[in-house]
């Protein structure tokens, strides 16, 4: 069984998008993960195919139709369906390293990406959503965010990156960001890569890189460290 | 002079992607805003078309090499281009709404999108980039990200939404998540629209929004709220 990503949206061309490029396409290609698309005005019952309406008690913008999007959920996602049920949204609790890590570990997602002003709280309420966000800004709509965070997820299941592009050194992995990289050219206008990346001591070149990481993290996240 | 972005990545093929749809992609068509990509390989001076080599110092992945980036670079922001330069980056400040409407107000971005397991810390030196980030969790290239940054900003930029598209009440314009919504049916498997959004008293409507927004950001993101 495979990692399972369903996405309801009133976009479903702009995927794969990204999603299709590099290791991650790949990682769909060779069956680690699969991508399913549900479009959401498919599920409007009137013959206008309307899914958003105004919201009650005024104000810009319009919101989209409790029993609609409750219809799309209900086609690709049964009651005992495991996987999460996440909805883009900056009010949600914010996408973490490790909460990227243990979605990856999961069966898969349902992701529901908003558009208009909002979505109906009822059916957040009645079909158990989890608002996520992928950061502290309000976006157009959620289909990039579901994007960024497929990638971040995706990239973890075992067997997508290969044994060449490990993952340990990176930034969050260890609490802390990534030290600064070198390559050729020994010399780039006057720099020259450190001289204890080159000397072939290996531990050296490992304190160095731990100093460095937490240097950095200390002058641009000290949160992190906390 | 509208707002100019400029790409470096090493797949201009998957823009404008989510950038092409809805009010972004209406705000480019109206002028508002244009986009320009660009390809880094193009940019390698060797035959081989190559832009990374092996980190100094050993470890996993590749590092992308300095010169062909720089040259990149150079090709599309002259040294008295007033547009900040972005590398997107997870080493990089976190990019906040309040960033993204400072970006909207002014000239445009540079933007690099990294891939492989880093770029070469002097180009970062040399050209002045700035690493920003879009949450803490790892992606596979900076393209989506990019995207994110991008979605954004321009949906801030004056005229690209319309005047029934207002952002005012949105999370964290005013420092708080944005409150529930509701509209029609008025009553949802069961569940009914809070009374006082139909009573037509805007009064009650704003203080019960008000107050909802603030019980939602104590209960979620406490951490704005300081």
């Amino acid at each position: 069984m495979s990692f399972a990503a369903d996405i309801i949206t009133l976009f479903p061309e702009l995927f794969p998008g990204p999603l299709g490029a590099s290791v991650i396409g790949r990682g769909a290609a060779q069956g680690h993960w699969s991508l399913n698309l549900v479009q959401l005005r498919d599920f409007a019952p009137d013959r206008h195919r309307s899914v958003d309406d105004t919201p009650a008690g005024g104000g810009a913008g319009m919101v989209l139709k409790p029993d609609v999007l409750a219809a799309a959920i209900d086609a690709v996602a049964h009651q005992n369906d495991p996987r999460p049920r996440l909805l883009m949204s900056p009010r949600g609790k914010p996408l973490t390293q490790a909460r990227a890590r243990a979605l990856a570990a999961g069966p898969g997602v349902v992701i529901v990406c908003g558009r208009f002003e909002g979505i109906d709280e009822r059916v957040i309420e009645a079909r158990n959503l989890e608002e996520i966000s992928i950061g502290d800004y309000v976006l157009a709509g959620g289909e990039v965010a579901a994007m960024v965070l497929l990638e971040s997820v995706v990239r973890l299941i075992p067997g997508v990156l290969g044994k060449d592009e490990s993952n340990a050194d990176e930034s969050f992995e260890n609490g802390v960001l990534e030290y600064p990289q070198y390559t050729r050219p020994q010399s780039f206008e006057g720099r020259e890569i450190p001289a204890v990346l080159t000397s072939g001591d290996h531990g050296k070149v490992e304190k160095w890189r731990r100093e460095e990481s937490l240097k950095l993290t200390r002058a641009r996240r000290p949160d992190l460290l906390k």
